[in-house]
């Protein structure tokens, strides 16, 4: 998200805001050392894998060492635009733990059956905005939620089909047969599991943040690798794409005012009370001012992908529930994400204007069957938060990745120096590959992950 | 739509309707010759374009006839589930009046000025349910809301760029760089008077229905030639795809209770006083009994993707809100489409629950460059209710078309002879092309459109 969306003052009814200068396309400043932060968040208690209870213990992903398994690898810049980091990240091996026996005997189940877990590995950034919190508590807990909610379904998820029931037992003769019409695989449980897990920890975001008085929200882009399958989850402007020498393919989509105008307007549109009389559910090219009453003006409403004209009238003049442009584009003139975890309090300034039902919290998940994709040794995942996007396109990094990784096959940190390489490129650097040599503002963090032999994950150990 | 959906008997709350028999796969009953039926429509006043004030005198697509213009040909047949048909068509030319002057002069200036028209070309498909009162009123009035709604927007459409404000002199100067951000571009236009014919003739049908005591909906899929542009706008269940030498490109999606799951379930979420205790809003595979209960089963709700499991509670044995799967899915145990014209009084039987706020009546549009796209002598559009896509796939008629057309290149009535050919196949035929001799028992429309020249439409003339 952009460095200063926080501070940007908006008065509803009053005046525009002093339009922001437009993020500079050439370097406006010297060269500024980007400041690589140890581990996956710059944060104490972040993203340390190895103090989580669910978590095998593996070290945390510190640049430039190899992880012992093939975990990928993480560079954080944090763009000083506040005391935390807030860009945070997790990462870490996912045992999911397949329950059989009454929570009593679990204990001695698991030294004896160690080969009871289902293993996969969960890679996941956020990014927060209002301050560090919400994003230190997602990346603190989000990977919990995943697991309670991948351990309450493992067992539809190691069968040949997920039953109808969970105990296993048909109710009744023709309950597989209704699963196999509904099309229902071992996937969709994951892809559910996911759903849910993002929800259960905005919740706990929500009473965590109102017990300590704390405030802010944060995006998450969380990738699994399960049962030969990755998952990619995204609520937020994160984005993930998948790297091979002949292929670029978007794992995720941006989920933004301006992506889900509909599904916004809709929802105002059916409750027009969530906008207090201070904003116009409508989109106009611009804000309207008093000289555009009784003309016909572009617009279009929650219906429409299309425009149309309508003659302005006097409530038209109000502030846009989506305002502005690309990136600079705002919902209720505050907020530049449409997804995302937390900002249970967050309101428009000065009002009582809650920004919370606009926005959700349910993730859109990507799968993709790795044993199809046949992944090669330089095939890979780059995750990053937008401050890596601001300033280089899904291309750019391509070749990049292309570009570095051949040369340095003997390279044991290879994955981590290209994770450092992108973010270097956004820092405005002589050698930058951007064309204009575009500058990010704004923390970036990226995640490189090789997909060589992540499959493997596909037996339980 | 299937040809007995009004006939089903739904009792809320009471036991589940008897299992209706499956669609059969091989043809079981002898080759019915069909009853190919004169005109765009079987009905009278239903689709002869030269009756209309606002379209040019074309004769009407009659079998085997080429039109004076390269309108595409269509072919209908009745299924005789209804004593008229419920599937109806219209086609035409489009004439959009360039306003300038005051109405008193229009008549004068007409005259004087008969280039001052934009003009493209129109085709429809309505499939009716309810009976044919729907379809009837839309093929007879949907064209006449384009009009209006084009002509309401054609300055902004014929201008480099849709001008801020339609009277073509800016506010601000800076306005045409607001559009420029915005991307709007005359297309935009185009989709929006789509949108909102629509929704304009979806509100006429419902005062003429509940005037002339009738009740009905109807599926609407429209094709629009203009500007260089084809226009696709689907409300519905029909399909139209793009025919060329190497690809087959589908040119509009389904709306159907399954394929607009979340949406509706979304709306029963936010208003579950829509559902008035009587159905479920959940998803399970199929309709849960007694003995499921206190069971844990697969479910999903309007937010989820993916599938999850949870424990049943006595509200989940309500009927579900969307029930069935493929072709038998229906809305509230009642409708199979979630999108189209009418049904402004349509109740679940025995109940006051009405169907209206799921449904939507605005399309999906999509938009082809023809210019771009420079079209081959043998590539078209092919638009069909739902009666051919059950029994033909794309690549089906994809095959058809292309084993039809090259060996017919002198027959001046080829299009109309591929149409015909068309619904041929859907009938039980022994040369039949559907691989295992499937038949449609219901309605079945066809426009073969040649895209060929279309383009020709671009200069108003």
């Amino acid at each position: 998200m952009s460095a200063n969306w926080f501070r940007r003052r908006f008065l509803p009814g009053g005046p525009l805001p002093a339009p922001r200068p437009p993020r500079p396309r050439a370097s406006p400043v010297p060269y500024r050392r980007p400041r690589f932060l140890r581990g996956s968040g710059s944060s104490p208690g972040t993203a340390d894998a190895s103090c989580r209870p669910d978590a095998r213990p593996v070290r945390s992903p510190v640049r430039g060492r190899a992880l012992p398994w093939n975990a990928g690898y993480a560079e954080i810049i944090n763009a000083e635009k506040s005391e935390f980091n807030e860009d945070q990240a997790a990462c870490g091996k996912l045992c999911i733990r397949r329950f059989e026996f009454g929570v009593e005997e679990d204990q001695e189940w698991l030294t004896l059956c160690p080969e009871k877990f289902l293993t996969g590995h969960y890679w996941a950034l956020f990014d927060g905005h209002g301050g560090p919190a919400a994003a230190i508590l997602a990346a603190n807990t989000l990977h919990s939620c995943l697991r309670q909610q991948l351990e309450a379904v493992v067992e539809g998820m190691v069968a040949t089909q997920p039953p109808m029931h969970l105990s296993g037992h048909c109710i009744r003769p023709s309950d597989p047969q209704f699963v196999e019409e509904k099309g229902i695989r071992a996937e969709d449980l994951v892809v559910g599991a996911l759903e849910s897990a993002f929800q259960e920890c905005d919740e706990v975001i929500g009473r965590e943040l109102e017990a300590s008085g704390q405030v802010g929200g944060c995006t998450a882009l969380v990738a699994v690798t399960l049962q030969g399958k990755l998952y990619v989850a995204n609520a937020g402007d994160s984005r993930a794409i998948l790297v091979r020498r002949d292929e670029v393919r978007p794992l995720s989509s941006e989920f933004t005012p301006e992506t889900e105008r509909q599904r916004i307007q809709q929802l105002a549109f059916l409750y027009p009370e969530l906008l207090a009389g201070e904003f116009t559910r409508l989109e106009f090219p611009r804000r309207l001012k008093g000289d555009d009453l009784g003309q016909k003006v572009l617009f279009r409403d929650h219906h429409m992908s299309g425009w149309s004209y309508k003659c302005v009238e006097q409530s038209d003049l109000k502030y846009p529930l989506i305002h502005g442009q690309g990136r600079q584009a705002r919902l209720l003139g505050t907020l530049a994400v449409s997804r995302g975890l937390g900002d249970h309090q967050l309101k428009v300034l000065d009002t009582n204007i809650q920004l919370k039902p606009f926005l959700l919290s349910v993730p859109q998940v990507t799968v993709l069957d790795m044993d199809q994709l046949e992944p090669q040794e330089e095939d890979v995942v780059v995750m990053a938060t937008d401050g890596l996007w601001d300033v280089l396109s899904n291309e750019q990094v391509a070749r990049l990745v292309r570009s570095f990784l051949p040369g340095n096959r003997e390279d044991p940190h290879r994955f981590s120096e290209l994770a450092q390489m992108l973010i270097h490129s956004t820092q405005g650097k002589d050698d930058s590959p951007t064309q204009e040599g575009q500058v990010s503002y704004d923390d970036v963090s990226v995640f490189v992950i090789p997909l060589h032999n992540q499959g493997q994950g596909r037996s339980s150990h």
